[in-house]
């Protein structure tokens, strides 16, 4: 343990009163605590701290000898010079004049203590190790030097290595640009790094390549900026919903109802870690038939749902040609059953269609992971009036999409006594604010995103600030899109079809460049729950459309009025019997109410510039993909 | 649409510049704006308002008629004092007066637009309905008068109708717990109930008959106080994060690994959709044993089993002991599927095990949904400092408990740098922090629920505020419980065995009666990723236990050391391939850390007083129940 250069304490602190805060649950300095300062840390330099962090860049550096420098003591003794070098000399000595006059030996003792260790002797050049070290409080690193007589270089300076070490804050010999580094006097620990096995120890690695290093991402400057804008944006939220007066609901994950009429879901069960009773199918009722003539009806029914696939709006459609083809499919699945029982009924090997017993699992019937927290918020609204929720929604899709994953999280929002006008007005008001917040309180990672992956992000988030957002009907965006000339859509536009992907992003990216609310949708277009508007076609219904993201917000009037609300369930053949507490709330105490739900993944993307969500999600499950 | 009494403006307040604020997203004021102020609402009277909300209770009151009151206009023409019935005919007697003359004709007619509509022609008396209704923004209730010439009585009278309502604050004839109350001048909105199916028509339903009806159950009083206690206490959650720089990190639901070597875990998966093939055993090594001598070996298992069941704390000791058995129950099941298959194999009922292929599961490989999100907070921990998460943990436990059901929202926090005192600082602040909150901030609500479920409550949360922790080592723990001779405990007491929640809550409630911490239990208490003491056999958690809730807050200081974290997964036989991405975190730039886990769900039963969870979680979901 040695200092080549003990610290300079500037005139106004001490190594006895440092300026800088200890954290108040670990024994170290945040870097945010120094580098934040508007100083950039100068105000600190001559102070003892402890910091903690990870290397991220790092460089051998060899100076040439200094002489030992002067160092001021304790300001009771500013009368006297002591160099450490000659301290036991300076000691003996005063230990004649003293002899045992107590109160003098004291002060004495006192004062050496607080000197910094004695330097070793001096060398004719010394090795360093220059480390940029990052404890993620903040964008900005802090260079820190080791000397080699401390640490051997090669233990410190792989990417990734973990460091604690205690110094002083000196300002760097070459002004460059850092205001401050550190000397260190002590290493507390070193998590070394096997450099040929760290995934991150190659510069820069590109974004889809760290994907599968989700549990190390986080210390890429890149991700790490991502996550603290990802958590000011849930702090910006929450500030938000509080100060609006709307409740907190944690509404359930496992949900009983198969909530929009999606048949992409997940189940949750614990039958699959036990045995599955194998029912053995002995119906009968479909003798003369043959699975072949069944097979080609399946073909036709599969032509359709593709076309209906090719949006997600289009819920209800889908859902009900599924569960056609489900029926029909399991019929012939049936059908092939008996035939090749039929002709293998000696063979070890036959493989025959099981029926799974939902009342033997944990909850006695299927349960699904929620795709959509807004039903059951209903619930509260009718009695709390202004709720909200935030939490993790899944979808079972199995396409490939930078905005679409199997698990996100939703901000979802549910008002009592409140038309669709209203829920334009709260989604835009919240847009406003959260984005306001990004501005003022994660500025840093703001310009380094901006350095890194994408200029626009702060004009983007400024357009969200002001009210530039442009609104027009299903029916005049289908009118829009028809004009192009310059584009061949994949999927053609026609009034009545769903809008894909890509015609809502050409609204938003090329032809108004400002987020789009569409609004008077087909009923066919959207939820059973959503409410008819008089015209008895279109609903209560906006999809809020931004550049670079896509659908932002879904938002809605839901159906407040029993007869309407049973006639959808029955005209696209839902189980009612799964929604009859949903029905109940329009049975006793209805009222008018709407809500809108927020993908924050993509508010995420759309302040960072990532625009793929498996980048700012940071643990993404996607189809085939969960790793951790 | 008619008044009986039209109001009587204040001085300060007229019927154009309302003090009240009308909410942002709907057109009505919220009743927290009224019945909140420190005047209860007597500086409003006069003030016209919109109000929505459903009705509590109701009478029906028969009153004697008023002669018309005398009403003040605005300031610009209070030397005139006007008789609204006698309005026609003034006019007119005006018009003669002023005839053309523009100023004072627009003046008159701003007078008469302010003025509230003509009462109906007196009556001998007025039967009216007065309704105690609530829009859930305040325990408190407004008292709302509908006149029988507005609306039947019977329409709105019942619990749980809905209303939006339009009219004027005045004092009540009679004074009594009300300081004002609303006279209706117009109904805008009634959703009426069917009384005879509205489950909540009866007064006063149990909380455990309240469960069968949690989409309604937010409309009683104390499941709303409990509503705004948990919203309240999910605001302090994350204000004290905030303020103390941690980061909020979304971890996932979805998981690959077995977390804590549970074995009562949920499988999420997209098979149970479709069709699972049945792969047929053809294995034959069981050949010459019979499936009794093995059945015998099971009950031996379970029974050990059912001693490591009585506590939660003993996971890997009892992971280990239900891989066992499971393998072994596997082995009977095929013993028994092969002789079954014997005696029946022509029989069509026959029922055979089935293997599940899951690399045909959405996923390609099995999936859980998470136990716990600590070990996923530690990768982010290990790169950004101090972070928490806070979300929604699964355990499938079949056993009935008042404290544990199958979906419960955790706070979970790690801290880089970190050992375990400092994790038991943060985790004093935090409660200290999130009970003051709500002393501040919900106490309408704590006094409501002192008076209606536990007169303790205020008590504790004050006693949590303070110091008043008590911190024992496991060993003396064990030997306080032995101690104990009035009491007969289930499982008996003895060193290395788990502690029940019968001996933890004898801890708190009876012996020391403030919330208890537990430290240096023995390693196979504790999951593997504990971190060992240096005495090789304790090592460093500590749980705390409160009084009334037992088990809030789990902690430790988790193994940074690859080797002791490598041992401790080989001797408890976990698949270490599921760890890898963990064991990664200790390869590469490894820091001591520590962290904790605290029952969100219990801390909001400790506040409320409803000691059983499913009275506080809003969609319980336990063991054979989930209702929607």
């Amino acid at each position: 343990m040695s200092t080549k250069q003990p610290p300079t304490p500037t005139p106004t602190a001490t190594a006895t009163a440092p300026v800088v805060t200890f954290s108040k649950y670990s024994k170290r300095v945040i870097l945010k605590t120094i580098l934040g300062r508007g100083d950039g840390g100068v105000g600190l330099v001559g102070d003892r701290v402890v910091i903690g962090g990870w290397v991220k860049t790092s460089k051998e550096v060899t100076k040439k000898p200094v002489p030992p420098p002067v160092v001021e003591g304790s300001k009771d003794v500013t009368c006297v010079e002591i160099i450490p070098t000659r301290l036991p000399f300076f000691r003996s000595i005063m230990k004649v004049f003293v002899g045992s006059h107590e109160p003098v030996r004291e002060k004495l003792d006192s004062v050496v203590q607080k000197l910094p260790p004695p330097p070793p002797p001096l060398q004719q050049s010394s090795l360093f190790a220059v480390l940029q070290v990052s404890d993620g409080s903040c964008a900005a690193s802090l260079q820190v030097l080791v000397d080699s007589s401390i640490e051997r270089p090669s233990q410190v300076m792989p990417t990734g290595t973990c460091i604690l070490a205690e110094g002083f804050l000196q300002q760097p010999e070459e002004p460059g640009k850092h205001a401050v580094e550190l000397k260190v006097a002590k290493l507390l620990h070193v998590g070394t790094v096997d450099q040929d096995k760290y995934p991150l120890s190659k510069k820069r690695l590109p974004l889809d390549m760290l994907r599968d290093f989700s549990h190390f991402r986080p210390r890429t400057t890149t991700v790490a900026s991502v996550a603290r804008i990802r958590n000011g944006l849930t702090q910006a939220t929450h500030t938000f919903f509080m100060t609006n007066g709307f409740l907190y609901v944690q509404v359930p994950i496992i949900t009983t109802a198969d909530c929009e009429g999606f048949s992409e879901k997940f189940h949750v069960s614990t039958l699959l870690g036990e045995k599955i009773k194998q029912e053995v199918i002995t119906t009968d009722d479909t003798a003369g038939i043959s699975s072949e003539t069944v097979k080609a009806s399946i073909k036709e029914k599969n032509k359709q749902i593709e076309v209906l696939q090719r949006s997600d709006s289009n819920k209800e459609a889908l859902a009900a040609a599924l569960q056609d083809l489900q029926i029909t499919s399991e019929l012939v699945a049936l059908m092939e059953a008996k035939e090749a029982a039929k002709q293998k009924f000696e063979s070890k090997a036959s493989v025959k269609p099981v029926l799974v017993d939902f009342s033997e699992d944990f909850f006695s019937r299927q349960t699904y992971l929620t795709v959509s927290g807004r039903l059951h918020l209903e619930s509260y609204a009718r009695a709390l009036g202004n709720v909200y929720s935030f939490g993790p929604r899944f979808q079972a899709q199995k396409s490939e999409s930078k905005r679409n994953v199997a698990e996100m999280w939703m901000v979802e929002v549910e008002m009592a006594f409140s038309q669709l006008e209203d829920a334009i007005n709260c989604a835009h008001d919240l847009l406003k604010s959260v984005s306001q917040w990004a501005l003022d309180n994660c500025s840093e990672d703001l310009k380094f995103l901006s350095k890194r992956v994408d200029q626009t992000i702060e004009d983007r988030l400024k357009k969200m600030t002001s009210s530039s957002f442009r609104r027009i009907s299903y029916e005049a965006a289908v009118e829009v899109l028809k004009q192009v000339k310059d584009k061949k859509f994949e999927a053609t536009i026609e009034l009545g079809a769903p809008l894909t992907e890509e015609h809502e992003s050409y609204l938003a990216d090329e032809i108004y460049k400002m987020p789009v609310i569409i609004d008077s949708y087909p009923k066919e277009l959207k939820p059973f729950y959503v409410r008819l508007n008089d015209d008895g076609e279109t609903v209560a219904a906006f999809d809020m459309i931004v550049p670079k993201v896509g659908k932002l917000i879904r938002a809605s009037q839901n159906e407040e009025r029993l007869s309407f609300l049973t006639t959808r369930i029955m005209e696209l053949g839902l189980p009612k019997e799964q929604y009859e507490w949903y029905l109940d709330l329009r049975r006793h105490g209805t009222v008018i109410h709407s809500g809108f739900s927020l993908a924050f993944d993509l508010l995420v993307a759309y302040a960072t510039g990532l625009i793929d969500v498996r980048d700012v999600i940071p643990f993404p499950r996607s189809h085939g993909k969960a790793n951790n």
